[in-house]
């Protein structure tokens, strides 16, 4: 059995992943693979993608997805994560989890019989780093291109490093100093590059970072949880705007990601949201199918 | 493709709509010919009937209802309607909302690739309005009949008067000065009135209205979002509550018509709800076999 | 057509549902005999187990399941049970209801047309009741053995009584003076162990009440909506907890139960929770098998 609580976890499964994720999008009604299988899905924090993506999925592979907001559940009372895990191991196939400390996914999944699916925490959100492979794969036809993260080094730049230098890909974090990803995990991707052939760096200056970039990337400078440090982080991240401005320093058919939700103004435009390099809502698409190949390879063996 | 925003999107397909129902409700079982669709229903607000309806209604015909309430989703967090919109249309074959603001309703819709279905807004509840002329038909055998709407002229009131108009039924809204119906769709109704052949009619003299009427037809003087009025509220239509009294000036077989929820002592007393006349609980099962016709209509053909 | 809001609502099959279950759990999918229909669940407070329990229930038998928090209906806004209950019963083929009230239970199910289950009030919770009697059996291979309940006489003891008088099994209550089990239950209980041949004792006396005890069951102190008198009720339940040393005064096979979410250094101790002597797990699985033998008696007979 088999948890996907970081991209590391299916380090040995993510080209296979990649590759059902597009068998299944030629023919989304084809495969009944988890045929009277019920996932269980955590939210602790707010959710459209995920919820959407992740429920629709179960319902196209032939089983029923289940969703729990924190504050419906016994959790919410204070009963302990463990005791949770336990009893739903035995009731459901599988479960899927947002949570804000990824140490609770963690403990989860130690307490668990049943696969656990991270569904975003504060250190990783690895089903949107491998859609975002996926996605830049259709677009370019190779892994082997080079990928511009700009703004802050939050939970989806971590799992995008990971992901990337799995396989192959170049990747570039541009960040504030002190808005750099998580160490550990650049350090693990760094190994991971030496292996797949791949250039991990990390730069403070845009300009230099976006140079030849076939993919630019950014996120919200605010995610969930961060509200109280807005006005510093606006301020700080001020200067790293993927505007249209910064993305002709790009190479010029470089398509554009952003795995949304994304404020207009703040850390991208409407001009760059709606012009023909977005990427945008394919990628969004992109969830349901890599995640329904990411739910067969967890739940489908057995 | 088309949505159900206003009674007036459907004009074309009304009869059809009303016959299928009518097929449907025959035989709820009998028609899987929404075989593996999605509808993800949007509440800002709360619901009993419309929730309940839409997903029994999905799962019959062999579909999915998703659940979200806007606290769920990242709507709740300040995401753009037109985003939310653009990508649930990437994961699901249509949308329900209920919404506050019918502007927000229109605006999903226009960025929406899929069909959407109004579930209620400040200005229509056409699903409530169709399934009220299916039941009056269903009763009275014709659509030819007088209908009095007597109280606030609120969002299903509107839709009342759409749908009454399209179909030759008469309509006669009772209310009292400054509670009338839209002036937009008093005039749509009338000019639908002329093709039709009915009479549309509004009036703040409860006898006079009510004289002659095949049904009586009333619903709560304070509206979800309207909770800071309730005092003037109840002030100003306390003489339009429907009683045995006033119930006695319509025609001896009249039938009493209320969409839900009824507060007794307000706009109708118990004694009108539970009297023999009253159609009130066939009204709200119909709403479950008329929105199956609409979803069909909306989502079955492509 | 029949209600499951106390356990004496079902004394007559009480032993078909307990053999039924143990058909169910043998086969979990091999029986779709709640194909096409719909369960309606509101909960007026937090659930783990219910929810999800009932929920692959449905779905393993063929049926589906709505969720209904008390904020998403129309109920919040306060619309009266009795309408709520005659609009649900147009729609659905049962209800389940966690309510805080039973009396409200009660209400709904007088005005329902279609079978209501009780998912815990704060009189009875019967289908955690039976489902214990279910794992009893399991564990000890007959109902003939003694049962020992430690705490406070909530609503679960209140059902356990019942439902163990019903099968021919010893029960005792050990609690603090004023934390007895309902006075009519108690009553009840007594006259169906008359029939049955079981003892039911209560008394304030752990060291007495749990000697020669095969099974030692205990819940929290602080059920929902107590939160105010937390202070009181450990003070007078502290020499009331399932520890090493009580567990030592048991029959030395006895088993250890724990219907959950439970409160480490409360009413049980860690090292007694995960003792070899320890059914809590499996008591909380067979919630599904028992609720869907509940289930079938309720909805699968029309």
């Amino acid at each position: 059995m088999k948890h996907l609580l970081s991209v590391t976890d299916i380090q040995q499964d993510i080209f296979n992943i990649l590759q059902l994720a597009e068998q299944l999008k030629k023919d989304p009604w084809g495969h009944q693979i988890l045929d009277k299988k019920v996932l269980a899905m955590i939210f602790e924090k707010a959710s459209t993608r995920t919820r959407i993506s992740f429920e629709v999925a179960m319902f196209q592979l032939g089983g029923h997805a289940l969703f729990l907001s924190k504050s419906d559940l016994q959790l919410g009372r204070g009963e302990l994560i463990e005791d949770t895990s336990r009893v739903m191991s035995r009731y459901v196939d599988g479960v899927m989890i947002r949570a804000v400390e990824h140490s609770d996914v963690v403990n989860f999944a130690q307490h668990s019989d049943v696969p656990v699916i991270n569904g975003l925490t504060n250190l990783e959100h690895p089903c949107q780093a491998l859609t975002d492979i996926f996605t830049i794969f259709e677009k370019k036809k190779t892994y082997r291109v080079h990928l511009t993260f700009v703004g802050d080094g939050n939970n989806v730049c971590n799992s995008l490093l990971l992901a990337s230098s799995l396989v192959g890909m170049d990747m570039t974090v541009v960040c504030p100093e002190r808005y750099e990803p998580d160490v550990e995990i650049i350090n693990k991707a760094k190994s991971f590059a030496l292996k797949s052939g791949s250039q991990i760096e990390v730069t403070n200056n845009i300009s230099e970072g976006i140079k030849d970039a076939d993919v630019v990337y950014t996120d919200v400078w605010v995610s969930m949880g961060e509200e109280n440090e807005t006005d510093k982080r606006l301020k700080v991240l001020n200067d790293y705007q993927v505007n249209s401005e910064i993305l002709n320093l790009a190479n010029p058919d470089a398509i554009v990601m952003h795995c949304l939700p994304a404020i207009r103004g703040q850390e991208i435009t409407e001009d760059v949201i709606s012009c023909d390099q977005s990427a945008i809502w394919d990628q969004a698409e992109n969830r349901l199918h890599v995640q329904k190949a990411i739910l067969y390879t967890l739940l489908g063996k057995f």
